[in-house]
């Protein structure tokens, strides 16, 4: 009988019947003696919906505000999983932020959770009650109620899991598991069975959205078995745990890509030191995640210095790059918003050689230029013109993960 | 410079354009130099959606997680407000019942404040922030949501007036003051500029739905004035105060109906000590309120007992009194559902004899049967048959309120 925590996504209490049905899915599992400690999100459009009526009464709402806002869309969803699990016969209560006592820092919109009390918790889970908490929100030091930013609910669910010393923290969602890449890309894709965190952070951040990057990170530190599960199939999804054993036989376990990028390249800059301080300086302290970055010097001592930044950011990190150009004394400034990058992860790559120079080839074959490339130990990320991203990524699928079989039907894939 | 209390019904912040209208008045108030506390109930339909919503996920609601859920609805509006008062460039900050601390006991769905925190409410006031307070909720010692029943937000109004020692609490609702009579049954019934509490506290306990009964009791014991005004004109309506002068020359200030009366009689009971305590102890277990009770002792040694119970409770009560009838000895049960209560409400009966004898009259002079009759120091009330109620309004408003005169239009009463 082991503690588990549960996390909902929108969608899976998006609606009266779906809060039903996952209330019959919550009663299986205490049925079977489980400890059950379940985390939702707001119900699918609430949020929206919530911080829509905000920018209709205020031009630029303010965070705190907008927190306390958007956190009754859990405080909902939490009292209504907790009423309908009543009606099937358990116990069960809901818990907001302050009641758990979910403690964050006070940055409202983007809070880090510095701690959880789980006495109350633990005193529910002693009377049999299944704790129903509200995903997505804390309190600051001074019983603000902060919220956690994008996968926050994740985040909530992999840290309760963490300070209540769970079992297993299992996030439902509206995909089935981790595959080894985006099967509306790769028709042939697998699903994983099994990924390390490390495999799992590197995926996550390079745009494979089944678990925001946070709450993975959070399960590694903690040692948290996280099983990613569809809750509208009651099959096994993709477990994601500690790095347990070799598994040599497996170089890459998963192809990612991420089209939100755009590119900003300085012409001709004198390569001086404390060039990469003054340019990459303000962008930082505008809060911009500068993601890749190449430099190449040329015989004439000038380099061109190209970087990769969410396509979001792009309009204010190219105003400042503008506001630098003068100083950083650049010949110009070149831009690409038809960029993406694809990446291929994987723990076997440690002890591989070559697998870099295999993915360049195949990339090669293909007639795709490569324009950046990044790696670290268990990941190679190229950067390509954005009209290449599926066939790129289904080439390096066929090359290092699943060949496609000839009996498999092509479900529209062009390779 | 004032400190002011000022609390918003829901139709008053029912769309997020009337939310704005509502920050305007506010700023305005603010600009003049007031202190300004601020309390909001959920927008117009709000409460009833989430209730409906429960409905759909369980058969019979618990009352904390009811509490829990509703409660999200003063959230919304509180936090919308803030955010429209910051749009005006004006501090605000929103606050719910676990940040201001108002504490309540554990009775969900009804509860009652036990305290009320102002230690933080006033350092955001010192800080020249206007406190937008979420109302009709609290939290018990162990930090569950409450909600305080029906009339909550005035009730949180008031309390925090008192708290705070304001000068005053506004209660902005979508009539502009409390009237003499129902203006639908008597056209020609004026607003009172003035109201004593306990005038107020016998009008809102009759059927005079402007202000809840428990507001009105907290702010007589508080000595906190109120002023009853529309959040839809401005205009004064009317202030609720202490009786601070004689008015010797209003005799009655106002007429009040309630047509939510249900009779029941017990015929012919044997006249033995101990009868209404057998009858009404599992009455008022039952948390029925029962309203005026009489009992006419005959020559025989029987007597008949009467009572009135809201319409709502009438068949819980009926069924209570049945369970009593062999054991008290009663010859059969007589029952109304078709009675109204119709009273004269005003401090000049102190000091007036023959108030009672002279409505007994003007009731007569129309042909109506007086079934019951109650009296305190400033209010007379009878039972009549409901048919009779707008007859007897107007004819009564006419006889102590204000005559109608000859030149102003009858807007369709028919006296």
């Amino acid at each position: 009988m082991a503690l588990i925590v549960q996390k909902y996504g929108g969608t899976s209490v998006g609606s009266v019947e779906r809060i039903r049905e996952v209330a019959r899915r919550v009663a299986t599992y205490h049925q079977q003696g489980h400890r059950l400690v379940v985390v939702v999100s707001a119900m699918a459009g609430e949020t929206n919906r919530l911080l829509a009526l905000a920018r209709q009464v205020a031009t630029h709402p303010s965070e705190r505000e907008s927190d306390a806002l958007v956190a009754s869309g859990e405080q909902v969803s939490a009292a209504l999983l907790a009423l309908a699990l009543q009606d099937l016969g358990v116990k069960a209560s809901s818990f907001l932020g302050h009641q758990v006592r979910i403690s964050t820092d006070s940055a409202f919109g983007r809070a880090r959770i510095r701690s959880i009390n789980k006495d109350r918790l633990l005193v529910a889970l002693d009377r049999g009650t299944i704790a129903v908490v509200a995903g997505f929100q804390g309190v600051d030091s001074d019983d603000n109620i902060t919220t956690l930013g994008r996968g926050g609910s994740d985040t909530t669910g992999v840290a309760l899991a963490a300070a209540l010393s769970a079992d297993l923290c299992e996030i439902y969602t509206d995909v089935d598991g981790v595959y080894t890449s985006d099967p509306r890309i790769v028709p042939h894709a697998r699903k994983l069975e099994r990924i390390s965190f490390d495999e799992m952070l590197e995926l996550a951040s390079l745009g494979a959205k089944v678990l925001h990057i946070r709450s993975v990170e959070l399960a590694k530190r903690y040692k948290v078995p996280v099983h990613v599960r569809s809750s509208f199939a009651d099959v096994e999804g993709t477990l994601v745990v500690e790095e347990d054993k070799p598994m040599e036989d497996i170089l890459v376990s998963g192809i990612a890509h991420d089209r939100d990028q755009a590119k900003i390249t300085l012409l001709r800059v004198p390569d001086r030191p404390g060039l990469a301080a003054r340019l990459f300086g303000p962008i930082a302290a505008a809060g911009i995640v500068v993601d890749m970055i190449i430099q190449n010097a040329s015989a004439d001592g000038t380099t061109d210095l190209t970087f990769t930044v969410p396509r979001g950011d792009f309009d204010k990190a190219l105003s400042l790059v503008k506001g630098q150009e003068s100083t950083i004394g650049a010949h110009g400034i070149a831009t690409d918003l038809n960029v993406a990058k694809v990446s291929i992860v994987g723990l076997g790559m440690r002890s591989h050689a070559g697998v870099a120079a295999r993915m360049f080839d195949v990339l090669a074959a293909e007639g795709i230029n490569i324009q950046m490339i990044s790696t670290s130990e268990i990941k190679i990320s190229v950067v390509v013109d954005e009209k290449y991203t599926e066939l790129a990524v289904r080439a390096l699928h066929d090359a290092f993960v699943a060949p496609r079989t000839g009996d498999e039907p092509r479900q529209g894939s062009t390779p």
